[in-house]
């Protein structure tokens, strides 16, 4: 019998690397953890799951990072297909469901570390719950789509929403050769780009041959013969035939749990939680994509649904849990996505953003290449920065391009962390040599052009007062 | 008549960056600007000239950025093939010797611009002198090899100095189908890399059939008929023959011309500049490979030659020459090569300058991917930390890997800059989706190892105190 017990909510990312790092640091004398997982698989890659529909990753084996058995070798007693339906936070328990035999048992904990991640945004439309209607988030997810991918049925694919995940899948289902449309209400896809850089992704997109039917809203599902979905109408009145309809509207922190529970939401609707990863309730922590993270910059919170955060607030939550100290320092809203061969990236704030979060601020773009001109295989980048007047504060950047030119957003994310003006971003120590960069980094570009339309501003400004 | 005259010695980054940079700024009528460059070229990349060499870049017209005719056009009068012999400070005067003509004249200037870049450093011994000894240095000298090679004369190469120019030389005489051999003092090629990754490089030459004699020096240069090198002599007592023999041991500073002048130089043998390029003798200011610049870790004085530094140092040199404010803010060392697929880069302190800097630190290393490991493409990449005792500073990083690896040491070298400890870039929020990394970029996994490396350093000393 252990001094004390965790129970785990949720066998991905955020949950079993706070199980991991907890273990790492308490022995199972002193700590037992009971982890449940309501699917078939544990610590795989979710963002992995488009390509694998598509066939570039060729088995699901490839997405998993840690199995059960794994798990359970490291002292973890993994429970799967075990969906936890209920907390009692007064009585510290909660109810478990056995999938397969449909048992329910209550289970006690001293720690509860909740980790249920998120799900796909789904309107509240007619014919959305109908079959055929699928959104992708969880593994076994992924398995179903490829399933009835595999059965011959489906020739037309309507994908509602343009955002990452719907990007990614219209790409999959384009590569196995069907016939993609993607409908999205605003005017270019991935809304959290700018439109200028969205209009890369549309163009890229459409350059593959899917169909972009933009500034236009899905009203309805039609269902045909067994209640399947056979259409999707639009609020400009097209009917659009599709054999599956694909949910690409983004997702949502799962909570509907915690709510019930009495674990308080925060404004965004993600699960409250401080610095260290704990929530409002007594002995209940939170990790991953169903909780909300602050801005650094905008100051606001947020709920950002990404395998890169929940395994960070999942090491931290494991290091407390564990007996030491760790904390998560925020986002800045950095994201990357590939479109064929399109790469577009982005950090900090956008245009949309600076203006909700009351900044004033220049804008540039810069169009440069990868490498030195005159080195073959240079490819053309495109750099945005949106700066903040006067003080020339980075406030954000987006680049798209193609091969080799996301990750230098990384250098715009770390600038943008260590608030620093675009002048003092200008002066950074960049690697430079022919088959990496020009002379002039395209971001050392972007950041000088920044500077000078700073500059330009203010006297513009001296001038008119 | 212009009210004052800017002298400019030196026609290439740094020398024509100042000259745009003050013709911007001040007009024809209030600053005339008379540039000297005793090359037939102006504004081309140096750092190209091995690439353009070894049939990579297939002409000299493409490392010109800016012509002689387009500096013309731009109101900078352009005297080529013309050599700055002596400056008189006192009196504000250069003698230029016209190279064709052999016609020596004395011009004034109210400010002068000394940027006379670097030469390939030549081993004081028997030999070095003769024809066929090769230093690669201007675009001329990339035009006379290049003759040379094409000549048919040529079969065994042998490169003195495992520097970053003498193996991108080298490389490309490899790539023309020429037997190479690599003679170095150190262990390992590239001195500033420590010898775990030094390694990697010594082991890709060798994969391409470059024969690499490490830890031997050169200790002669023997010539046969005409007086011509026909091998180099070890001091291990190898006799290598050579057909033709090139320097690959570094630069150093061009600063004959100042020396003679008076112009001050620093400790390290560069010319003392201040932040804004101005020297210590009056109205002379200086920029590029013949300049010392400050680390800004370990606050010693060093010369580094490097494109993307002449560029920024001669764009802050132009703008104060023009009346603006601009200063260049320091180096931290990053720097970057490929050799054949290997890519590799490093960014701050190596351990053996950390040890001359006098600090105290841990080291780790880490091997992951470039890609989500099972994302096809995906290229290996070690990464190396080195982070001071008990702060974690980020002290330095190294980098080595395939397609993907190099360019994240700018993360690297942006978390230097802002002096963040190995805790702090491992919350930063880099960019992440499956194509693109994995999903703990291998930047975060080296941060989080270096981490536990500092604090497990601190419970060992509290455990002997």
């Amino acid at each position: 019998m252990a001094d004390e017990r965790l129970v785990v909510i949720g066998g991905d990312a955020a949950g079993m690397s706070a199980a991991s790092q907890a273990r790492r640091r308490r022995s199972p004398g002193e700590l037992e953890i009971v982890a449940f997982e309501r699917g078939r698989a544990t610590s795989y890659s979710a963002c992995g799951i488009p390509y694998w529909v598509g066939g570039t990753v060729g088995s699901e084996a490839e997405l998993i990072a840690r199995t059960p058995e794994q798990h359970r070798e490291n002292g973890i007693d993994m429970r799967m297909r075990t969906e936890v339906v209920a907390i009692d936070l007064a009585a510290r328990t909660v109810t478990a469901r056995d999938l397969e035999g449909g048992r329910e048992y209550v289970e006690p904990y001293d720690a509860l570390m909740y980790a249920t991640g998120s799900v796909p945004m789904r309107p509240d439309a007619e014919g959305f719950d109908a079959p055929g209607v699928y959104g992708v988030q969880v593994l076994d997810d992924g398995a179903d789509l490829i399933c009835e991918l595999d059965s011959g049925r489906v020739e037309r694919v309507v994908v509602v929403g343009g955002g990452y995940i719907g990007l990614e899948l219209a790409e999959a289902c384009r590569t196995r050769g069907l016939d993609v449309t993607v409908v999205d209400r605003s005017a270019t896809p991935i809304g959290t780009f700018d439109p200028d850089i969205g209009a890369f992704v549309a163009e890229a997109m459409e350059k593959m041959g899917i169909r972009m039917v933009f500034g236009d809203a899905v009203t309805s599902v039609e269902t045909g013969a067994g209640g399947r979905a056979v259409a999707v109408h639009t609020a400009a009145g097209e009917r659009l035939p599709a054999d599956l309809v694909l949910l690409g509207l983004g997702v949502r922190p799962n909570v509907a749990l915690a709510r019930e529970a009495g674990i308080p939401l925060g404004s965004s609707g993600g699960i409250a939680v401080d610095n260290r990863m704990r929530t409002q309730a007594d002995g209940v922590w939170a990790a991953g994509d169903c909780v909300e993270s602050w801005h650094r910059l905008s100051g606001q919170r947020m709920v950002v649904a990404l395998g890169t955060h929940a395994n960070k607030q999942g090491r931290v939550a494991g290091i407390n849990l564990g007996g030491g100290y760790a904390r998560f320092p925020g986002v800045i809203g950095t994201a990357v996505t590939k479109v064929c061969d399109l790469e577009v990236a982005r950090t900090g704030l956008s245009e949309q953003e600076a203006d909700l979060a009351g900044f004033r601020y220049v804008t540039v773009s810069v169009d440069s290449t990868t490498k030195a001109g005159y080195y073959p295989g240079a490819q053309p980048i495109r750099v945005k920065m949106i700066a903040e007047k006067r003080t020339g504060l980075l406030l954000g950047a987006q680049l798209a391009g193609r091969e080799g030119a996301a990750k230098r957003i990384d250098v715009c994310a770390t600038a943008v962390w260590n608030a620093m003006s675009v002048d003092e971003v200008l002066g950074l120590d960049l690697s430079y040599a022919p088959p990496f960069s020009p002379v002039w980094d395209p971001v050392l570009i972007a950041a000088r052009k920044a500077f000078e339309a700073v500059e330009a501003d203010v006297r513009a400004d001296a001038r008119t007062e």
